[in-house]
């Protein structure tokens, strides 16, 4: 069992309110020391095997095609997770 | 200019209804192989000057406290943004 991360940001242009909401918020809780938030999603897509370099396109087209909006959102990140990381160890599965 | 990013993802344990839907959606578009979908939520803190050991420390305050529902959400990543990286040179700034 693989797992592939996609993460999706909005495109700088474009405004990103839940971003901004998050980012004056935290002052209000008493961290500071960031200037500014963006908001995106990310994706774990679980494969039967290892990740090969099929599936890795075929996430990408699937990142393009239907877990992005193309006109607001940027692809930022396609790649395999390492499952040696325990960071996602527990996480997504 | 420095960033930080945060992953956030549903815990294990937790039904994750988008995640399903766009599971569900993918084969229905042509795009087979994927066994599961889970979806979470990207941050790109933006720091000023480089990121240090202090502002990881207070964006992982921010990812437990704020960011994150913890009794339904994981803090699966926080780490520096590598600027160098051509992927997250446009995405969220």
């Amino acid at each position: 069992m693989g797992r592939i991360i996609v993460e999706v940001m909005p495109k700088p242009e474009i405004l990103d309110p839940q971003g901004k909401a998050v980012g004056s918020a935290l002052p209000r809780l008493g961290i500071t020391g960031f200037q500014a938030v963006r908001q995106g999603k990310c994706f774990h897509l679980s494969v039967e095997g290892p990740v090969t370099g099929e599936l890795l396109a075929e996430a990408r087209k699937a990142a393009e095609e239907v877990l992005s909006n193309p006109i607001i959102e940027d692809v930022v990140r396609v790649e395999a997770i390492d499952e040696a990381d325990a960071r996602y160890a527990g996480g997504a599965r």
